[in-house]
């Protein structure tokens, strides 16, 4: 179905760059707001934002089942609950409409006014109200390597590691679109042979490098999603910047997992990319290294082949580049985590968001984190015009970017999840 | 400003049983479906629903600054939101409406029609849709009978415990009201002695003894909540039986903390009582056995003392009390929790809900939990019409129920949750 949508050689009438992360092959969908301050659903192509709630009013969905306001709404929520019948139709219908060869929105002027704005006209939302975040835990090479730095080299991964897709519930009220400054976090923290907790600014402020999924209705309380249905579920993907505060973690988590060390920020790209704009890029996830229990199988092949990177950029300075990672690298796929989260009966709704966890690849620079480039800081990291970094400076901006590419298939990005570090936050005298 | 509210003396024209959780001195608020299938907000008082949305359209908040449709939602979200000041203004109206010699309601049968439910015409629902469910783990004998079992009887507590209220995030999509069964979840465990996990259901399910505090909104991303305004945002209290599966928990649960294990289900009681109609009860947290940090220091007194119980009933037998404990055990209180849960700048919303972990007393037959009351199996509980319980068998239903009381004040409770266990789901044959 979506075949002809993805044909690279599908040209659109719009002017967009030479290389672009949006051309016509990927349709995101996000949110925002208009200059007129109004906040619609919208899609990207080039540099352009189009106003999915007035391309509706005008009429240009006609024959697809849609209420009249399902585009006019601050999230993505109800239109994902519409299901993937749905996000295909009007993704599909999107690309006919800005085909070079369409001339309904192309020679209409009032209405091309109307729904298409400059990108630096609009201000991206976050895409969905999520319900619910879990971050899972899926990188072996981040697992291991976090497991040799703070308990065991011989013995890196814990048992249950490569039996199932290990994961936790993380904060939703702290995920933020790309733009939003955060404050370091302060907290407990534990300085290395003390007995006795100080309180004070993390100093070790990390980010990870991360993908999300997004989900739609699923299940009801008590029935599990099998793993080979578990895609009919996933509307789409985002770029995670899963900030950690590495000190206060280390002194919190034991016994119940991560928490403020964690739940302070968590940075995401604003177009959520849908599965079928990815399609051409579906590759084989790592061969398992242990028999999987029958819930956790599944046929073909179930993950995608997405280039990462991160940068950081001090305040006045050029960027450097300090991670370069790939998604394929992940040893368990969406599939197999969705029928894990919901083998218990646990459910899954419209704008849950799913973590990959940190995406370490095989070598040093693919590694996802700081705690992991620097390893734990006795490795600190150049930096182009001078200076290094253990981890994340106050002022320093940490810039996640995602694309795919190959021949024969148009170029489909995620843009970029951008974040900038302010100091602890000064509550203001009376 | 509560204080005629909940003077012991007042009396309601309404006929309520001679002893109710639910005199005219507590006012909770709960959302409900009546019988011509509306949704609304509403109180309770004696056996009797009170339609909110109702009375606000009759006039009966007239001089209080509400919006239209803020009885007439599906959760207390909204209402929650508008804060303190107007939660006090809209309890204590409703205190003076249903007053003994207030005529105004009282002798207009129209009016009382439409306002007045009896319970069991009116279908309780979830009262808040929950942004983000927390659980905490802050009772000292709970977390040293689970740290002697699992870990080690001399150092059963982990170092941080006593510096901090530990806590994890939750699951909030799978929180359900009083009456709504639940399924024996399912999922991997490791049998004593092996290296492989098994799959299958779990044969340790538990309930745990717990009540949870509600958020308004609170503060925004950056901020924190210092401990003496803590109480400010919080709306109310209810009783919560966090369901967990005690051998998928022990399997998976390293080092990222419970996950599947507690994923599958937790119950509330549909009214939330609010911390005015508590005021009466306030009392003092146990003494701190190390020095606190200054951001969880307070001032008076931070805690309440609710009776708590937990009852099981088999299937067609008469229910057996199996727990007798106290919410005043916790170690630490709400208004530290919060400010410890907001000290790295976490945004707490309304509707969110944040669990005090299981409260167990200081004997055996005061522990919230089959794990601690049967010592892991070890010591089965027995019930009244024969037989006994390590853990929650199929058909069981669980009853969790809470009250004050002391002379000089009126009986405020909080009524029951009661969930009945179903076996493992079934997917239907196509």
């Amino acid at each position: 179905m979506p075949s002809k949508t993805n044909d690279p050689k599908r040209k659109t009438w719009l002017e967009t760059p030479a290389q672009t992360d949006f051309p016509i092959q990927n349709i995101p969908f996000g949110v925002f707001l208009t200059r007129d301050d109004i906040i619609t659903i919208g899609t990207r192509i080039g540099d352009f934002a189009i106003d999915l709630g007035a391309l509706h009013q005008l009429g240009y969905f006609e024959g697809i089942p849609l209420t009249d306001d399902i585009f006019l709404q601050d999230t993505l929520n109800d239109f994902i609950a519409d299901g993937r019948k749905t996000w295909r139709a009007v993704r599909n219908r999107i690309s006919e409409i800005f085909e070079e060869s369409n001339a309904d929105l192309r020679d209409n002027s009032d209405h091309r006014d109307t729904v298409i704005f400059a990108l630096d006209e609009v201000e991206m939302q976050l895409p969905v109200q999520i319900g619910d975040y879990t971050d899972f835990y899926s990188s072996k090479e981040h697992a291991t390597n976090v497991g040799s730095m703070f308990r065991d080299p011989e013995n890196a991964l814990m048992p249950n590691w490569l039996h199932m897709p290990v994961a936790y519930h993380g904060r939703s009220s702290s995920i933020i679109p790309s733009g939003i400054p955060v404050h370091r976090p302060q907290g407990q923290k534990l300085p290395n042979g003390a007995t006795e907790p100080i309180f004070g600014p993390s100093r070790q402020l990390d980010f990870e490098l991360e993908m999300a999924f997004i989900t739609t209705d699923a299940n009801e309380l008590g029935q599990p999603i099998p793993a080979d249905q578990a895609e009919e579920y996933i509307f789409g993907l985002v770029l995670f910047n899963d900030w950690s505060a590495r000190d206060i973690q280390r002194w919190e988590y034991a016994p119940l997992g991560p928490f403020l060390g964690k739940n302070f920020a968590s940075s995401v790209s604003p177009w959520i990319v849908t599965l079928d704009a990815l399609e051409p890029f579906r590759t084989a996830s790592p061969k398992p290294e242990k028999e999987l229990l029958p819930y956790l199988e599944y046929t073909g092949k179930k993950t995608f082949d997405i280039n990462l990177e991160v940068s950081i950029k001090p305040e006045n300075k050029t960027e450097t580049v300090v991670s370069k990672s790939n998604f394929k690298h992940l040893y368990w796929n969406m599939s197999q985590q969705l029928a894990h989260h919901t083998i218990n009966g646990c459910p899954v709704n419209s704008g849950d968001m799913m973590g990959s966890g940190t995406i370490s690849g095989p070598t040093p620079k693919s590694y996802g984190s700081m705690l992991e480039l620097s390893w734990k800081g006795s490795k600190p990291v150049k930096l182009k015009e001078g200076g290094d970094r253990k981890f994340i400076e106050d002022k320093d901006t940490v810039i996640v970017r995602g694309h795919c590419e190959k021949t024969g298939a148009a170029r489909i990005g995620f843009g970029e999840v951008s974040t900038k570090i302010l100091p602890v936050f000064k509550p203001k005298k009376k």
